[in-house]
């Protein structure tokens, strides 16, 4: 009992501060997005592939939460993106406060479209409002069709699901039409994406409704 | 600090029943192991298929984790094995009073290996002691090759590191070198067992190490 009165008060305070978060990035006209995904789905590489879509539509920034290294922002950085990288030290999601202490170092009236790459991590991340305007599962074909039956709350939540790496396709015994089953049974209407970030398939239909251009 | 005295009781309490999980295992002769990964690496097919490669040699039962549905309890039992299904209700990791619970309605005297598949998850598991003898970390070669920079706390504590998808390397840009590196970064001494659950490539060597018939 008091165990649970503590992460109630712990849970508000987050969930104040991601409105916080919120109240900045409208007053400086920012879309954020909170990408979630398993480990190793393809984040980085969609976040690659959206940055490569948009050039000179849209200014696009990074934030990238992982538990130890500086791999995806250097990625990023790379990309010619401004990209922060948030170490959670063995930390299972990223919180608003995390999100509040990057969004103070990034010059959020240069930028359009905020990328918010959570730790690899199915579950926990979908319990932590950050501040997001839209919340976006990358899934990937390898990990099954069966991912919605076995992880329900977190596709339920989600304002779009990606699914990467469609290339593998011919090699694996994914079956496209019990996932759709699987994903509506909890979510009606959050649009699926195929896509591979491997070829390029399907990114453009992804980016249009991420970011239509002005 | 009252949040960080609270979780630290938490875990002990964690920690006294997984020692007690641990006695009744060695009292009954039951080796127990703890299987972790993200969702979708491949836990089930490596339990399914290790079921088929011992079959005669040991008598097997297995503790299924997921946030909802008995889809992999079905699968497993239909393998003739004894399945229990743990049911989280959206919780990221298994622990020690719910393993209680389910040794409770296992015939453990008449069980040899226990393998317990946790909830797919590759940070907050490793969290959390079950009272197991080996605990195992199943990668996946779709996840890339950068995980163990990534996650380096997941590889750290492994007794053993099974690398499944191995049919999938011809379509990817897996860099073994590279894996087996960032691997022995954080752990010098586990064996990593390249596998197929796909094609049964290399689960004679993986089932050998985890157990040898007397």
């Amino acid at each position: 009992m008091e165990t649970w009165k503590i992460k109630e008060r712990v849970l508000s305070a987050n969930d104040r501060l991601a409105l916080e978060n919120r109240a900045r990035l409208d007053q400086a006209r920012v879309l954020a997005v909170n990408l979630i995904a398993s480990p190793g789905a393809g984040k980085t590489s969609l976040i690659l592939r959206t940055i490569e879509a948009l050039r000179g539509r849209a200014r696009i920034a990074v934030i990238e939460g992982d538990l130890a290294s500086r791999v995806d922002a250097d990625r990023v950085q790379a990309a010619g993106v401004p990209a922060i990288q948030i170490n959670t030290g063995g930390g299972c999601h990223l919180d608003a406060p995390m999100v509040a202490q990057a969004l103070a170092q990034l010059p959020l009236e240069a930028i359009d479209l905020l990328l918010i790459e959570n730790v690899g991590n199915l579950v926990c991340p979908t319990q932590f409002a950050l501040g997001e305007h839209r919340r976006v599962l990358v899934a990937s074909v390898p990990e099954g069709h069966d991912k919605p039956i076995k992880y329900p709350t977190s596709f339920m939540d989600m304002d779009a699901i990606v699914l990467n790496k469609m290339d593998l396709i011919p090699y694996l015994d994914f079956d496209w039409e019990a996932f759709e089953r699987a994903v509506r049974a909890v979510n009606r209407d959050a649009p699926i994406f195929p896509v591979s970030c491997r070829t390029g398939e399907g990114i453009t239909t992804w980016v249009t409704w991420l970011y239509s251009a002005p």
